[in-house]
C-alpha cells in the first residue's frame, strides 16, 4: 500500500453473498489489522474485507489462523502445502488461488500450487511431505477412516507427536475455513493468481 | 465441582491418541477456564482436558466457539441442533455425545439427539429449522453445491441475512472440530451419554 | 406390562407413512406375538405395531429375526453390535435407538451403543469383534469388494465358518430392516431411548 | 427334472465361499421344497442349494420371498422389476442372471433384464413403472434421502398405500439377497442366461 | 447381411436423443464402413448408425477404435474385458449389451459377460487378468488413486510396458464411448442380447 | 521455436510412468505434427511428446481432437470451458494447466481457468455457458443420471441440436484424455503455468 494512501479500501466483490463492510465503519482492532495486512501484501487480502462483515468472527478466525502459523512444529511451507491439498479436495476457489500464492512463495516453487490443487499425489515434494498430505486429505474426505495407523505413517516419516497434532489442526482449520469462503462465495484478489509464478533459481 | 475439591482432574482418558496433559502444568488462563466449565458441568468436559495438549489452540478453539455462541443471530438450541446434525453426517463419537447432551437440554427434547445423529431429516423440528439443517449438512457433505439458492430458501424461511452467516459459520466451526476430535480420539464423558434424558413437561 | 392392562396399544406413532393398526383388528398369532413382546419388554416396541400393517411380511420378518437370533454361532452380545454397527452407517433413527438399547443391556456397556452408532471403529471392543464389525460394515457399504480375503480375515480373527455365515446372515437382514424402518419412518419408543445407560459394575 | 431323476443333486459350485451340502443331508422340508423347485424349474436354482447351508435361513430365507410374491398389491413383473433394478445397483451377479431371466419371462421383453442390470432410466417400461424404480434404487442407494414426497410421488403414479409398502418391501429383501449372495459368492445356474431370451410376439 | 439386400438400413432407434441419418444421405467412406460392417455382423451395429450423426465424428471414433484392436499387445478377448468390465461400473446398457456379445464370442464363455458387468471380481478370469481389470476399474472409478504401484502390479502379473499403456488406452476409449452411448441412448441391436450364448465344448 | 533450432527436442519429463522417445525416432507425421506444433507454440506441448510412445494413438488421439476442435457447432472458448471443467472434476494436473492456459487466452480472462479448476459453479460466465457446463459435469461424474430434461435445459438454454452432441463429445474425449495423462503422469510444460495471465482490457 503506497503511503499516499493510507486508508485501504475493501472490495465490494471480495464475497457475492454477503455486503462487504466499508473499512471507515469497522471496528479500530479490524482496522489496523487489515491495514498491517495491507501494507504487507500491497493489497488488501480479500477475505479480511469478507470477515469484516461480523467482527467477533474476525477475530476469532484470524486469531486462530495465527495461532497455527505462529505456533507450529510445522515449517510455513509444510503449513501451505497441507491448506492447498485440503483446499484442492474441498474445491474451495479462494482458498485454492490464495494459498496457492503463499505455497508458491513459501516453497519458493512456480509450479507447486497447481500440482497440489488438482491432485497431491503429483506434487513434487518429499516422501515425508507426501505422507503429510496424505494423512490430511485423509482426514478432509473420510475422517471416519483415520486410525492410528495414520499416526503411525507420521511417526515413521519423521514427524514429531507435536507435528503430527498440528497437521490435523491445519487441516481442520482449513475444512472450517474453506467451507465459510464457498457459502460466503468469497473471491480471490487479482493479484493471487499470479504471485510467485517467476522460476526461482 | 464441589467445594472441597477445588482443583480439577484431567480424564487420562479424554483423548486416546495424544497426551492428555496434568491440570497443575496448563497456563494459569487455561487453568481458570477449565475451572470455570467444571464448576458449572459438575465434571470437566473432555475437550478442555484435550486442547489443553497445545494451549495456543486451545485459546483459539474456545475463542472460537464463544463467537459464535455468544454473538449469534441463533438461539442456541439452533446452534446445538446444527452441531448435532453436521456430527452425525461427519461420525464424530465425542461431538454425537457431547453436543447431544446440550441440544437435549437447549430443546428440552429427549429424544432429539438420537434423531440428529442418526439422520436430522427424522428430527422433529419445524420447518424453518429443518431448512437450516438442510444447508448445514449440505455444506458440511457437498460445498461445491452450495449456490444462492441455499441462501433464498433459508431467508424464505425467515432467517435474517446474519442468521445465514452464523449457520454457516456455526457449521464451519464443527467441521473443524469434528476432525480434531476424531483425528486425537476424543472420548465423551460418561455423564454426556444420559444428561439430559428426562422426559421434559 | 401390568397384568390389568391384559391388551396391548399399538402407539400411533410407531410409523408415520402407513397406518398404525389397532391391535384388535389383527390376526390372533400377531396378537399372541405382541402381547409376548410386550410383556417381556413392559411395552409394545414399535416394529411391531408398524408390521402389523401387512401381517404376511410381519410373520416373516419376525420369522427371520429369530432364526438369526436363535440359531447363531454368535453370541447375542455380537449380534447385537453388528446391528447397531450397519444401522449406524445407514443411518436409520428407528434402529440406532432400539438396539441400541438392547447392545447396551447383552453388552453390559452403557456407552457401547453410541459408539457403534458414530463410528464403530471408536468402539471398545476385542480385535475379534472389531474384525467382524469391519466386515459387516464392509458387506453394508461396499458389497462388491468383499473378496475371500475378508472371510480369511474372519478365520484368522477366529470365527468358525457358520460364524462368519452368520455375520453376514445378521448384516444382510439388518440392511432390509433398517430400509423398511426408514422407509415406513418408524420411530422407537421412549423407553429405548434410556434403557441400558446405567452403569454396570 | 426328468421323472427318472427323482434326487436333485446340488450343484457344489452353486457357492464359493460356504461348502454346498448334500441333498441327501438336508432335512426333510428343505428335500421338499427343493424338489418341488427342481421340478418347476428343470433344474435346481443355486440359491437353494447355497441356503441348504444352514436350513433354518433356509426356511426363513423363502418364507419371506414366498410373502412377498404371494401377498402382493404389486403383479409379478413388477417384483421382479424392481429386484433386477436394485440388485443392478447392488452389483449382484447371482440375482441379476437369476432374477434376469425371471423379469424377461414375466415381463415377456427379452431386452429388459439387460436395461435393468445396466441402468434402470434406460428401461422400456411405463411412466408408473418408472416411478416404482425411482423409488426402489433411492431406497437401495441413499436410504437417509427417501422422504414423504417419494411416497407423494408414488401414489400419484397410481399405486395404492399397499402397493407402496410392497415396493419398500421388495427392495429391503433383496439388498438382504444380494449381500448373502455376494458374501457367499453364490453363482447362478447356466440356464438362466439364455431363459426367456426368445422375442415374443 | 444378405447379398440380395446391399444396402444398409440404419435403424431409426439406434439411439434416441438424436435422428438417426439415412444410410443414403451419408458420405462414401461412411457407407463403405458401414456396408463391411453389417456384412461382417449380418446386421448394423447401431453404434454405426448412430456415429453417421456427425460424420467427422464417425471417422475419428472408429479410427481410434481400430487402433486400439489392430495396434495392440492385448489379445482381442482382453481388450473386451476391459470394455465390458469399464462399461459395467459405468452403467453403460449399449457397450454391455454389444460388447458383452463380443467378449462371450472372443473368450468362447457363454457366462463372463454377465460376470464381467455385474462385478468383474466374480469373473473366472486368470489371476493375470484380474489384476488388469482391477487397473482398468481403477482407472475409471477413481483415476487420481493410480499411482506407480498399479504399474508395478502389472508388471509383476506378466504385461509388458506397451501392454500397460494398451490397458490403460482401452480403458480411457470406454470412458469416451460410454458417455456417448450414455448421452444419446444408444440401444444395442437384439442380435447382441443373445450372440455367444451357447456353451462352447 | 526460433528458426535456427528446427528439431523439437521431446522433454524427458513430458511424463514419468513411460519412456518420452526420441523426435528422431518417431514416423515422418509425427515428427511433422510437432514440428508444426511446436512453431505455434513456441514450445512442444507434453502430451505430443508423451504420445509418441506409440505412434498409431497418436494419430488417432490428435485426429480426434482435431475434429472436435475444427467441425464443432460450439466457439472454442466454449470448448476449453467444457474441457478445464471435466479437468477439474476429474482432478488432472497436464489438463487442469494446458487448458487452463487456452481457456484464458480463448476467453480472455486471466481468471478463468482457476475458476473451472477448483468449482466451475464460480466461474463468471453467462447462463447458457453454465447450462453447457452443468450438464458436462453431470456426465463426467453420473452418468446414468443424465436424461431428456438435461438435453431440454441445453435447448433452452439455446444450443442448437448439433451444438448438444458437440458438448457430449468433448466432454466425453476429455474423460478420455485426463485418464491417458493421469495414468502416464503427463506434467504440463512450465509455460502453461503462466500463459494468459495477464490482464486483458
Amino acid at each position: 500500500m503506497a503511503d499516499s494512501d493510507p486508508t485501504p479500501e475493501l472490495d465490494d466483490d471480495a464475497m457475492r453473498r454477503f455486503p462487504v463492510p466499508d473499512f471507515a465503519d469497522l471496528p479500530e482492532d479490524l482496522q489496523e489489522r487489515i491495514t498491517e495486512e495491507t501494507e504487507r501484501a500491497g493489497f488488501t487480502p480479500n477475505v479480511f474485507s469478507a470477515f469484516g462483515y461480523k467482527p467477533s468472527h474476525f477475530r476469532a478466525f484470524f486469531a486462530y489462523h495465527d495461532a497455527l502459523v505462529d505456533d507450529s512444529a510445522l515449517d510455513r511451507e509444510e503449513v501451505e502445502m497441507i491448506v492447498v491439498a485440503v483446499s484442492g479436495v474441498n474445491h474451495c476457489y479462494y482458498c485454492n488461488v490464495a494459498h496457492g500464492a503463499l505455497v508458491r512463495i513459501y516453497a519458493r516453487d512456480p509450479a507447486l500450487a497447481d500440482q497440489l490443487v488438482a491432485n497431491y499425489r503429483t506434487a513434487d515434494v518429499s516422501e515425508k511431505r507426501m505422507a503429510m498430505l496424505d494423512v490430511a486429505v485423509k482426514l478432509t474426505e473420510s475422517p471416519t477412516e483415520v486410525t492410528e495407523e495414520d499416526i503411525a505413517l507420521l511417526e515413521a516419516a519423521g514427524y514429531s507427536e507435536e507435528a503430527i497434532w498440528d497437521i490435523a489442526a491445519v487441516t481442520a482449520f482449513f475444512n472450517l475455513s474453506n467451507r465459510m469462503a464457498m457459502f460466503a462465495d468469497m473471491r480471490p484478489n487479482d493479484e493471487f493468481h499470479t504471485l510467485g509464478r517467476e522460476k526461482r533459481e
